[in-house]
């Protein structure tokens, strides 16, 4: 019998515990003779470099040879009512989506595996930087195409913690 | 009087020189139970860290501090034929641009000043990473929205260069 959570729209408020909002909101630099609106410098980016700290469990050197990279993800759309059986981590680095499209897309987060998930529902214009260590679910697009970029650590070191529900949950619209 | 260059389409090994197209082409890695593929570290990032190095110009110290930040920028569509008369350049770090929709834009590079530019025409689902130093145009949708998340430096130091034409370019399609 599946538990249920109902999606809620994305907010940089409601978000803010599990990471940054990518839109264009608020204040902004005007560059290119006028013609361009820079949003600066909105995501907390974070890849265990030695002037960030790395996390306990990794060891001090862990974040040795690691930077930001870019990365495009090409994701299968899902639908709803969609089955959330598991939850995954990146203890070393923050992870950025950005859509390569305007098409509203699920992300899912939670505190821990023993609290409820939450599931956000951006609205086409927004992208999203999950904190580092931020429990979150796999890439969900729903509309093809599922084309996002990521901005994530590329570096040496186990990055990913996986936590499977014994009793999964079910996202509903 | 105008001189006049035409668009070209944009192809990973014409960029090459100035930098990485940001594609779903090639290799990947399967994730999430294959339901997503992962086009992986595409882009050759460099914020001037110590480990990169730093500009002779900007001095050893440069890099202190400075790391990847995302920023978005919200850019006025232009049209063809375009005028050029400036090019820029970023002394201390890449800069990558990702469309967050599914529109071709205008990509302008050049070797140096005084060679002839060259106006790449993405595809609709390309992004790019110009290298640190790559002379380039200004961003340049060609559609609305102009929407583009930039992964770029972040850090003290100046890091912008122009150089205004003297004689302008014209772009044909």
């Amino acid at each position: 019998m599946p538990r249920i959570i109902t999606t809620e729209p994305l907010t940089a408020t409601a978000f803010a515990p599990f990471g940054d909002v990518l839109q264009t909101e608020g204040d902004f630099r005007l560059i290119n003779a006028g013609l361009c609106k820079r949003y600066h410098d909105l995501a907390r980016l974070d890849f265990g470099d030695a002037g960030v700290g790395t996390s306990a469990e990794s060891g001090a050197e862990a974040g040795a040879g690691a930077g930001a990279g870019i990365s495009i993800f090409s994701a299968a759309p899902r639908s709803l009512p969609y089955t959330l059986d598991l939850i995954e981590r990146h203890p070393q680095g923050s992870q950025a989506f950005l859509p390569l499209h305007q098409q509203p897309f699920l992300v899912i987060v939670a505190a821990s595996p023993d609290s409820t998930p939450r599931a956000f529902l951006t609205n086409g214009a927004q992208g999203v930087n999950l904190l580092r260590g931020t429990w979150h679910g796999v890439l969900t697009p729903l509309h093809a195409p599922g084309l996002f970029a990521v901005v994530d650590r590329i570096g040496p070191g186990a990055n990913l913690e996986e936590y499977a529900y014994p009793c999964a949950w079910e996202v509903h619209d």
